[in-house]
């Protein structure tokens, strides 16, 4: 349903009109998505009335007049290309210095081969400034910070997106405070603070750090990028499901498979398709959605599986950490959108998982962490289950580079053989039968 | 010296014409850079005559007539939007299907600011492909083995170079190779393993796996990509000048500071440039070229600061893992282009290094590998000597991603404070009047 193009006096398509000063912001306030109560744009993610999580509202009238095809193409090479369909709650130009996002869709011939499938494409956001797909929300929830008058920007993360907001902070010149549990691995430690972020380390359980953090968002007044700043940031997602309909050449594919932690990545992917057709940016067609989760941590596969709609929590246990949130926040709606879309949620276990990362860099050259591992083994599961069929145009997503989760793969993956320094070794060892010779 | 470009019979300038057959390639042969003696296309590398190294020669009017900025820019967004300047041996489309190169030249004013510098770009290599500037290299060599009839990829390397052999192997579907002493940490196994490279531990010394590698090039005519494909590898370097120029607008910086291990990616840049200077893609303008090495390996920086030619060979010891070549091959070329470029050689110590790291982290939000650090931290150090000025227009060479080397951080970068999970606790640690409150 294309919104009509407001047009100027002349008749010119005000959207065209990329260097025209832009006075207004496209975003007028906050909405429950459970009960509706309206609330004031700000640093603030939970309905005053009901508790019910808070999202944008855009003035769509604007947005209208402000996102075409034309204007997007005239953007920068990163996701503030879409700044029209974005909470940018400033006017002007919106830079991402770390130029996020508008990563590769890559065809991938070999692995639909291996699958069974037709035509496949990956979404690779391995190369992300800091290697992940936090990398997107995390830069539209540090502009909402700039905006909002927040001079400091925080989280409570173990992994990826402490990375992402060290890194973005530091290129900005805020300072950073990432809380993480006492106990986390020097590794992972040293990924954040070499930004110079504020480590605090935290002695107690994740729902203790989690509590902390709401405290500390109230005393200083910070922006925790997924606590109050959480509207924005969430809509960071979105960015996925434009740069996906945009390479390939303004359509929509048929189906998508995202993989599930919280469950927003995919609700707004699914809402970004839907934001492309209401603009008129693409035409409408039907996009079954499907997800993907760990085994060891699968509330919203095991739910789609029982055919219910509560989604029960678990406690995680699996090597796709970025991807082990037990009781995800928005699990339900994932779960919705899967289900409107006659898409599927299925769950790979660990060895799967494994078998994905290899399966992806052998047949096209991209090292993913686990998440990513899981979005391939679900998307081999769901093929070989005919939910992924081969006359589709399939997209998958992976979200994370794999020099994050090494230590998944130690001892899973060694050399071919040992031997001597000798020709003669080598060539008992792997025989030119066996070697490929030229 | 621009050469005149052919026109064909309508005055059209055929450089434009980027569709039309192109039935030549632009390579005609090799050359010893030692005695001149010329050899035929193939997949070899040391002269026939002198054992001096042999270099890529190329049919320069063709060359002239095919680089123009108008084709350039019509290229696809990787390295082989500069093909007409690459031995690209076979006519017709060159894909990277990895999408190596074109990476960000970034401005960073904030590590400007600290340095004493004024205009600072940052040439961001972390983002390649398999996280180093090793992509470009073998992303040319594997074309010109495709050229050769060459099926099988391989190398000797502990590291990046196994890493990018293995991946664009993958992608293209080819076999590979990777030769590595069997003590090989298990982390630097798995990032090339997971691509299905075969995985060759020798027991031996690095000199114990190069002769072995020799042999089987020989044996099985396989692509050694640093060994016998070295000629058609090396001119992968070349990219990040062209890069530089096309992304300073068609412009020569005034200094560019750039790693050496064998000191061929020094060499190729100064190629690059002096290669736009004569197809006329560029104004003539000196460009300053200095190099960085760790303090652990410095032979080339020792050569330098004696005021000597001989590069003597060292035995390294740095946690610039990348750049610790104790003898290097270009050793020797890498310090004449930087003598008559009127640039300087520094060396920087371990702890120098790791704060080279961080600060490019803190102020510029980049992660790099050690060799990035030895690069910032020898930009820091020149630019306290004068040696590089606040007047000049400087590029620094950032060539891989600091997930590859997080081990040299760990027990030197950690959490800032360690508390319970309260606020009263937090308020204590870091009180708002230190803790930039919002």
């Amino acid at each position: 349903m294309p919104v009509p193009r407001p047009r100027t006096a002349t008749g010119t398509d005000v959207t065209t009109v990329t260097t025209a000063p832009q006075l207004t912001t496209n975003v007028v306030g906050l909405r429950c998505r459970e009960c509706g109560t309206e609330e004031e744009l700000g640093a603030h993610h939970a309905c005053g009335f009901c508790f019910g999580p808070l999202e944008v509202v855009y003035d769509e009238t604007l947005v209208a007049a402000r996102a075409s095809r034309g204007a997007i193409a005239a953007g920068p090479a990163n996701l503030w290309r879409y700044a029209p369909l974005l909470p940018a709650l400033r006017d002007g130009p919106v830079p991402d210095d770390l130029g996020t996002g508008f990563t590769r869709l890559v065809a991938a011939p070999r692995l639909a081969a291996r699958l069974g499938l037709g035509e496949l494409w990956l979404k690779d956001d391995t190369r992300n400034p800091s290697g992940s797909f936090k990398d997107r929300v995390v830069s539209v929830a540090l502009q909402a910070a700039h905006a909002l008058g927040i001079g400091t920007l925080a989280c409570a993360s173990t992994g990826n997106l402490a990375n992402a907001v060290a890194a973005h902070a530091a290129r900005a010149g805020m300072p950073a405070y990432v809380f993480v549990p006492d106990d986390l691995e020097q590794a992972k430690i040293v990924t954040s603070a070499v930004y110079g972020a504020n480590l605090v380390a935290v002695r107690g359980t994740y729902d203790d750090v989690n509590r902390l953090c709401a405290e500390v968002a109230d005393a200083r007044g910070w922006g925790f990028v997924n606590v109050n700043l959480r509207p924005y940031y969430a809509e960071g997602s979105k960015t996925l499901g434009f740069e996906i309909a945009e390479q390939l050449g303004w359509r929509l594919p048929d189906h998508v498979v995202v993989p599930v932690a919280s469950g927003a990545q995919l609700t707004k992917v699914h809402k970004a398709f839907e934001e492309l057709v209401r603009y008129g940016l693409v035409d409408d067609h039907p996009v079954r959605i499907s997800g993907a989760q760990p085994a060891g941590c699968n509330p919203v596969a095991a739910a789609y599986a029982a055919g219910v709609d509560d989604v029960l929590p678990v406690k995680p246990e699996t090597i796709a950490k970025s991807l082990a949130i037990g009781n995800p926040a928005d699990g339900y709606y994932a779960l919705r959108a899967v289900r409107q879309t006659g898409g599927a949620v299925a769950d790979v276990t660990d060895d799967e998982i494994r078998a994905g990362m290899r399966l992806l860099a052998e047949t096209e050259g991209i090292f993913a962490e686990t998440a990513g591992g899981v979005t391939i083994a679900t998307l081999r599961k769901l093929a070989r289950e005919g939910v992924v069929r081969a006359d589709e145009r399939v997209v998958a997503l992976v979200t994370g580079n794999g020099l994050k989760t090494v230590e998944s793969l130690i001892g899973h993956v060694g050399p071919t053989v040992a031997i001597p320094p000798s020709l003669e070794a080598f060539e008992r060892a792997l025989p030119a039968t066996a070697g490929g010779a030229a």
